[in-house]
This record gives structure tokens, C-alpha cells and sequence, in this order.
């Protein structure tokens, strides 16, 4: 068994919520699309995401915690307009921080793989 | 944010190599059902897979390592006999102690999560 310099130990972390993934890396990047450009509608397009999908995630998300991640105010001139809530916000930190520890143990482990 | 008593972080780890997963839970599961019972095929219904797919699994570990994992003597009487090598025992251990880190950390920064 070798050292083999293009081998990388890899993989994927969610929070599940009564069994079911409620917070992830798409949800994330989601939000942070949400609230830069305040639109659900634009985020999902820049994430090549259907609207209805997006529309799905983030109801999901608000229904399953206590408090909204995202509130929208429909209609008007351009569309609704949507932005991340103070919860929303803290849970986007919340995952980055657990995400950012995991490329941790991802790349410290990486370097003992033997082949 | 409050601790919420139903959530988990959770997640999977796989080994990359060249870009492409080559060994994860599911392989690893796969080597163990043939050390225990002799046969690809056998571990394959085991685990409910495909004699093709599990065939496939193996062949592009064997194809991208520098030794193969398993050794087959095909036909014979109640057909062919397959054993796991050193090599394929050595990356179950390593994997499986890759993944008890990795279980570590997901119970670890589970007590964390605040939702």
C-alpha cells in the first residue's frame, strides 16, 4: 500500500430534521443567491433551478423550524420581493461552520490514504 | 436558536482517485458479503444488487489499483470461487477507520446543532 497523490478522500453532510435533510449545501447556496439579489425567482435561475423547485426548498425549510428562513412579499413591479431571515442567516453561518470543519477532516485524512 | 432533540448532522465519505469514487460504504459492504460467503454472485443477492453490477464494482477496482481487491476462479461446481485479497482487506480496514472518524465528527458537532 502506496501513498497515491491523486487519491482524496471526499464526501457530502446535510442536518437532518426528524429524519428528513432540511439544511444542505444547495439549500445554503440557495439562501445566500436570496439574499444577495432578494428574489427567489432570480436566485433559482442563477442556480439553473427551477422556480418551483426553489419555491419547494425554502418552503420545506419553513415549515419544518419554528421560524421562517426566508419571507416573501408577493407582487408588485418586477415580481415578489424575498429576503433571508434573521434565522435564515444564523443557519447559513451554522452550516458553514460544520462545512468548513468537514473540509478539515476531509483534507486531513486525505493525506493518509495508502492505496 | 434553540437545541432541537431530532436533528442530526449527517452525511457520506467515499475515497476519490483520479476524480472518480473508488471505494465507499457500498463497496465496502460488497468485499465483506464475498469474503464471508466465496462468491460475487452470492454477495450480490445479499445485498439485493445486480451479479452485472456487483462484477462492474469490482472490475473498476481492480482496474484502477495497482493489485486487485478480488480474485475469481470462474466455472466449477456451483460456479466460480472469489476471495478478497490482502489488498482488498487493507482498504476495507482503512475505509472502515476512515468512516468511524467520520461517525466520530457527525455525533461530535450533532450536539452542536441549534435550529
Amino acid at each position: 500500500m502506496k501513498k497515491v497523490q491523486n487519491s482524496k478522500l471526499n464526501g457530502m453532510l446535510w442536518i437532518e430534521l426528524e429524519g428528513e435533510r432540511i439544511i444542505g449545501p444547495g439549500r445554503v447556496e440557495l439562501l445566500k443567491h436570496i439574499q444577495e439579489c432578494g428574489s427567489i425567482r432570480q436566485a433559482a435561475m442563477q442556480m439553473g433551478m427551477s422556480y418551483r423547485k426553489a419555491w419547494d426548498l425554502i418552503e420545506h425549510m419553513n415549515s419544518k423550524l419554528d421560524k421562517p428562513v426566508v419571507v416573501s412579499i408577493r407582487g408588485g413591479k418586477g415580481g415578489g420581493k424575498a429576503s433571508v431571515t434573521d434565522k435564515g442567516l444564523a443557519i447559513i453561518d451554522q452550516f458553514n461552520t460544520f462545512y468548513d470543519l468537514f473540509r478539515n477532516f476531509l483534507n486531513d485524512n486525505t493525506k493518509l490514504i495508502r492505496l
